[in-house]
């Protein structure tokens, strides 16, 4: 099932992708879970009800009188692990790392599959890195590799989008990492026994339609399950906690010459099965007008 | 005033504490607010409502029989500028940063100020760090340093409980600066107005009732104003988020011999005008029997 969060207007939705339809699950069935974090919390006792409006068939609009939201628009956990493609390592010139390398994104970076992506007044050095995200389901800490698949509630696409002058100003990324607006995913969740083994999964990131990366998930350095069960060392892995897998080679800063992403540019990501978001980048409002509204 | 997260049983109350009795504004004022979160968040109209509260002195309990939770038990963000004490960046051997340098505490690392905290199965490298807590109130982005005050709803005290082998396991901290229940904040929010300059107020650590850490946060390297200015370039801060503003010198880490914390031991960590926490060390229970709850 593809599962995604909505807005015809005001209000978000929870809804099922099927084909160019959406099914809303808010309207067919207002009292099954208030969002999409509600509903992966409760996916084993709801999962049979959602499947028996699928297969009832009736939709209630078209997809594109829809506008699709982040999947899961606050989750409370966002972790990416770094330098986790072999390709992306050579073109880093950093050694490859004995451990996984986590780092996190901040939940103010969470954004919709089709949204602006902001070129931020702090910085023009701004970098796209597309991802397989995972989208952790049934809670858990200490969770073994061959355990992780009952963990995983779906996937999705993401756009690790990255100020690379402040990701290194310090060493630690996150300040980089978190500029708002500024973690794209979607478009939808495809739920997990759709996919099976995720590590076959073809990636690829174009910028105004040239092709930039283009890889497999098979080129993973650590797995899905290895980064489940490292992770679920340290912190009890909870419904809606996304992890960005890591990023294959081709990112702008590690090009010849260096290109950053500027104003206009459009950024498409896209992993086969999951579908694909895409971005426009923008310049950030100026100062002014935000202090004005910070003030009100 | 001093506003309290608490509970007697099952559910978590605000309140206000005046002196060693409580005021619960969920008992006396049960449309008010449903959590720190809301009543934080909604601040500006409700602050005249407690006011009148506090003013009419009715309390319900005494300190002692409420479990203080947590201040704000589901923050958004966690922030935590590291080395930015003089006499830390001395001890850790490191160059004084030139620029902030920011790390994340994800939010299950959020424990209450008397909670026990534990020795995970993952490393017996524990560590204390005893940190001025600033707690955001008016969101906001692109603040001035000089405007930085008025996004400040409260201060309280924290431990920045430190994985040392998992933090430097990578170049990447928040692995080790993340493992459950690694951040117990309180015992209280001391709301900005009762505090005026953060930068004035003693700061000490002791473990088993040894003074280890004793400074006074005149001594940031970066002050609080400076923090927020820096960060809200990046970033929007939001109602309850908590930036851990540094720790002193006298960190276990870089003690002669290095000391780590021990199962049974004591951490008190307690700042001038804002109260003190104490956790006790225990062990992680038995993987196996988590393994089964989360089966469960």
């Amino acid at each position: 099932m593809k599962l995604a969060t909505f807005t015809t207007g005001q209000t978000a939705e929870i809804g099922l992708v099927r084909g160019d339809r959406l099914l809303s699950l808010t309207r067919a069935a207002p009292q099954l879970a208030p969002d999409m974090m509600a509903l992966i919390a409760g996916w084993d006792a709801l999962e049979a009800e959602v499947r028996r409006l699928d297969a009832a068939g009736e939709t209630h609009l078209d997809l594109s009188e829809a506008r699709l939201l982040a999947p899961v628009p606050h989750p409370r956990k966002i972790l990416a692990i770094g330098l986790n493609y072999a390709d992306h390592v050579a073109e880093s010139g950093l050694p490859t790392p004995e451990h996984q390398l986590w780092f996190a994104k901040l939940p103010n970076t969470v954004n919709g599959p089709y949204d602006d992506v902001q070129i931020p007044l702090a910085s023009d050095k701004v970098d796209y890195e597309v991802e397989l995200v995972a989208v952790i389901g049934r809670p858990g800490r200490h969770i073994a590799a061959a355990a992780a698949p009952q963990h995983v509630f779906g996937y999705c696409v993401g756009n690790d989008v990255s100020v690379r002058d402040w990701q290194i100003q310090t060493p630690q990324w996150v300040l980089g990492k978190s500029f708002d607006g500024h973690g794209p995913i979607g478009p939808w969740i495809t739920t997990a026994d759709e996919i099976g083994d995720p590590h076959r999964l073809d990636i690829r990131c174009l910028v105004n339609g040239e092709l930039r990366q283009d890889s497999n998930t098979r080129h993973l350095v650590f797995d899905v399950w290895q980064q489940i069960a490292h992770l679920s060392e340290a912190m009890t892995l909870e419904p809606g906690d996304l992890l960005f897998t890591g990023t294959p080679g081709g990112v702008g800063w590690a090009m010849q010459p260096q290109q950053v992403l500027k104003s206009g540019d459009r950024v498409r990501c896209e992993i086969a099965e999951l579908g694909a978001i895409e971005c426009r980048m923008v310049p950030e409002a100026a100062p002014a007008a935000r202090r004005a509204s910070n003030a009100a």
